[in-house]
């Protein structure tokens, strides 16, 4: 039976969604006090595991899930071996490099060489700053990154940008994108290869909904 | 001014009334929907930063917090650079291996090397199967690590319990305890050396009140 790795929090009802455009229903875990970590969809076509975001490519990867979906970010940040399907074009956001707005840089470049950065993603903004050739010290954080520079402890942030009200409550600004991202579906790279329990189908039927969904706002 | 870092999550509440004992009011962080991530003290002597546990020491490594108070279990997996200073005897909780109730492993050696262990703690897990001498793989998780052995990608968990309630409800049982954890203050080491702010007297004051609590529940 086909598992589908799904990411708990801001993705999890988009995902659904796109799941049910294609006949399975995971709704279950969008129930209020839903505990439940693995449910079967109701015709028991397949599974699907609530994991955290960034857990999506591990599961994936070692084959516990067939197939996931996880936001481009996470993908970046963890370098997992997973095959890249689909961009699913929703949870959209940008990673994007913050100062106070009280400082004196408006650009990337006009930040002093070694100083710090914090950030949870801590493989993005150090590859960043190294393709730059501009040497900082990256101060790993995992959560309230945005404390970083109101503390004094960094002169920057990288992190992940959506709406941008938390930067603003916190008298930040963006300075610089360093790409965008929304979902992707992903697959255990065995497992797509060999068409394990009909993957393709299921993939192309998602790949349709997509592209008509796609359409149906342009 | 005095910074303090303190731990978003179970050592909270515990970790306020420790400091209001030594004439500290951070009580504004336990009010419902308390969106602050620093508050002065009423009488402002100090100054408190709310973080998420693991962030506690990168804060007072840095000297962003000249004091913190943090899970022994958090030291163990970081190794930061932060002079520990007091055990404070509540956040009880443990650091162990447990297996799925239905395995054969009742006992670590039971289990077969290059086997996987799933961990949100991959420096506490590889440091103590490498002193036992026995090769496994870590698979690194960030949460629901019970989803491991119930999806079969590990054969074990290494994580942190406290009632044992959550294993239970995944039909886990733990084999063996790594190490005993509780909350600790810590301190930025040159901050403590060179009695920054009066941070010797507070630190007395602490300890004090640690000690009679103790005697008063023996």
């Amino acid at each position: 039976m086909l598992t589908i790795a799904l990411p708990k929090g801001a993705l999890l009802k988009d995902s659904i969604r796109l799941l049910q455009s294609a006949g399975l229903d995971f709704s279950a875990f969008l129930e209020p006090g839903n505990r439940q970590l693995q449910i079967l969809d109701r015709q028991e076509r397949a599974k699907a595991l609530l994991v955290r975001n960034s857990d999506v490519p591990v599961y994936v990867e070692y084959g516990q899930a067939q197939l996931g979906v996880v936001g481009y970010d996470v993908l970046r940040e963890k370098t997992a071996r997973v095959a890249q399907l689909i961009d699913l074009r929703f949870g959209g956001c940008r990673m994007s490099i913050a100062v106070k707005a009280s400082s004196p840089y408006r650009s990337v470049l006009d930040l002093p060489a070694h100083c710090r950065i914090a950030s949870k993603f801590v493989h993005c903004a150090r590859d960043y700053f190294h393709n730059l050739d501009l040497p900082v010290e990256i101060v790993p954080l995992s959560g309230s990154v945005e404390l970083g520079p109101i503390t004094g402890m960094s002169e920057a942030i990288v992190d992940l940008v959506a709406t941008g009200q938390t930067l603003r409550e916190n008298g930040l600004v963006e300075i610089e994108t360093l790409f965008d991202s929304t979902a992707r579906l992903i697959a255990n790279p065995l497992a797509y290869r060999i068409n394990a329990d009909g993957i393709s189908e299921l993939i192309e039927e998602l790949r349709q909904s997509v592209t008509q969904a796609i359409a149906a706002t342009c």
